[in-house]
């Protein structure tokens, strides 16, 4: 949490007063949310009454699936496809499919490229066949574990002549890449506070006024009756305050981690030879020719397909828990894949999606770069690397775990 | 927000690490949360493993009300009635109903009595017609209206024999009269944060570990999978310090509010005699013979049946938001309601609930005391009142809105 973000947070706790009550002290909270409100929607491309805050980017999440399938519902009985790429975050996945156990969805897994990339023409062909049928698709900006970027205007393109909402859960893009709602011209938008700089706790779906959205939350009829639950101000206004920084500094920012990210993939190559780059290349070949150019138009960072403070790797014969516990003794904090998912003996459902085989995938690791972040942690990373890997080769090698024996 | 939650919402809040992740930085945010997680746990009267973190009341609500009709669904599809108190806040009335429009539930409106207090005997009656179809009962500890304390004992004895799980929304009684988890023997209990001294943003429900319980936001699977999203440590924290100290400080807070709220309610009838006290009578009288004892076993704080910080009166052929916002000029911050409803034109669904003509219940005024409130505040109602209440009774006659002209 950025020290402007928990000073704004220390100033709105300190006065008390319910953003919905009509005396005094209530209208001075509902002030701090209603600027926090324009500060955020402006940040991201937004009219402030596009903003709906919620608790954080899985609240957000679960509001778009879940709300936009039973608004699309009570207008059309027909609509229950859900589409989903395979690669989405948990947060996105599990409403769909608990609104298959539940409410009668039947969800649609999109395929992705070896590089976690939406196949374009496997969504132009389902909705081809079934768009009557079909509620809402979701597909992330840029992926939580191997940092793909994801065609988001293409499925926006793909899905407008059918009148299709889209959704995107842009929690990992805004402040690492351009984030712009209305630019996008997607319907919904799942943004957090705490991945850039705010507080945990606090995050908003953006929707489009016109989209048919039930609620998922219900209660006094907070935030025009969509989300219900005391407005939280103090958090609300060090969102605000996080989410104008991290928008305002990313081209440079992102310029910054870029670089110190090519490093990190450079010298993990050469310090561990067997180690497999996931997701794409972070600077793109120049003779690189690929089927659905998606968004690659070239951005301010130089690599235009993954985000800029993400390496994600493969050790062949490791498992990923070995590696980061190795790591986390020398100094270096890293994961396996989602932070939600630690400690689930079960390889990423991401590279799953991707093609790579589950013994490969049992041995990931993913490195995040942020503000903090320097040449010097880099360097303590590759002093460690060489030994860590191979102790966890061999621990790999002893247990015969992980080497297949649950495939 | 009380100094001490802030300081360690702060304090929490300078550390990085998701207390998800496997790293050294995750397991110290872990170490925080559980902390905290046992600190509530015991203030509350209930195991460390039956807390559920959520972002408030609301959430929790809605969890209890919807994760509980889902689960037992799933156990026997037959029971679809939800028996609800007709005077539940909306976070409880609002997912009940939803779940009617949406989920095959029937809702059933438990009645209440002129003081806002359930009828027992209306509860047995159901109970023995219909408890094979009943999912689960939700009862209030506390209205956060008129104040009224239910008898939730003996509504869990009614239901014990059927096995029926019941929840209570204690969100208001926490800190302001004895709660324990374990003593009321009920399945599952809401409470919230900022309603004693901590964060917005931040609750929890109290579940036992064998209740059939469906998540209502799913994603990364925290909280055993029942409440999916990053646990917010910084909140988390802040909420477990609130609540030990506003539960450790309960019985001295309570004597002192009732006293100075009795002086309210007696000041209040001398300055404005047609004024109405809505709720059971602050201390009662040594006659009184009710039907229902209930939880009628004298507290510390000298009246049983009641919020100690609550008073709650009509004026007769006043508008509340008149006399709200009348006050509000003189400097004392009252309510119409429920916060989360201020603003709607329509008279609360407690007071009519409890058989208070519309036109009376549309000059509904709600005082609460408070950790900061003094005479000097009473003092300062009481001089402002008398002329409060003559200039909104003359508005409502020039008007003739709010005397039965929508009734």
């Amino acid at each position: 949490m950025s020290a402007a973000a928990l000073a704004a947070f220390v100033a709105a706790a300190q006065r008390t007063g319910n953003a919905s009550s009509l005396h005094s002290a209530g209208r001075t909270a509902r002030r701090t949310v209603e600027e926090a409100r324009e500060t955020l929607a402006k940040a991201l491309g937004a009219r402030p009454s596009e903003v709906i805050f919620t608790s954080g980017g899985t609240e957000a999440d679960n509001l778009a699936i879940k709300g936009i399938f039973w608004g699309r519902r009570a207008q059309d009985t027909r609509r229950c496809r859900v589409l989903v790429s395979g690669v989405e975050h948990h947060a996105v996945l599990d409403p769909a499919f608990w609104l298959a156990g539940h409410a009668g969805a039947e969800i649609v897994l999109l395929p992705v490229d070896g590089e976690g990339r939406l196949d374009l023409d496997a969504l132009r062909a389902e909705l081809a066949a079934h768009a009557d049928e079909t509620a809402l698709i979701s597909v992330m900006w840029a992926n939580n574990e191997v940092g793909t970027l994801q065609p988001v205007r293409d499925v926006v393109r793909a899905a407008r002549p059918y009148g299709i909402p889209v959704h995107t859960d842009a929690v990992q893009a805004v402040g690492q890449t351009e984030v712009d709602f209305a630019e996008s011209g997607v319907d919904a938008m799942t943004v957090s506070g705490h991945k850039l700089g705010g507080p945990v706790g606090v995050g908003a779906l953006l929707a489009k006024r016109d989209l048919a959205l039930d609620a998922v939350l219900h209660g006094g009829g907070q935030e025009r009756g969509v989300r219900s639950g005391t407005l939280d101000a103090a958090s609300i206004s060090a969102f605000g305050v996080a989410a104008h920084h991290a928008v305002g500094c990313m081209p440079e920012r992102a310029a910054r981690l870029a670089a110190l990210r090519d490093d990190l993939v450079a010298r993990v190559r050469a310090a561990a030879p067997t180690a497999v780059l996931r997701g794409p290349e972070p600077t793109p070949h120049p003779a690189d020719e690929r089927g659905t150019p998606g968004d690659s138009s070239a951005g301010p960072q130089g690599s235009v397909d993954r985000l800029p403070g993400n390496a994600h790797f493969t050790f062949p014969g490791a498992e990923g828990d070995s590696l980061l516990y190795l790591l986390d003794s020398a100094g270096v904090q890293a994961s396996t894949g989602s932070a939600c998912q630690a400690g689930v003996p079960q390889p990423s459902h991401v590279l799953l999606a991707m093609g790579v085989p589950e013994t490969e995938a049992r041995g990931a690791l993913r490195f995040s770069l942020g503000a903090t972040s320097t040449e010097a942690d880099v360097d303590r990373l590759v002093a460690a690397l060489p030994q860590v890997v191979a102790r966890a080769q061999a621990a790999g090698l002893v247990s015969g775990r992980g080497q297949g024996g649950m495939s």
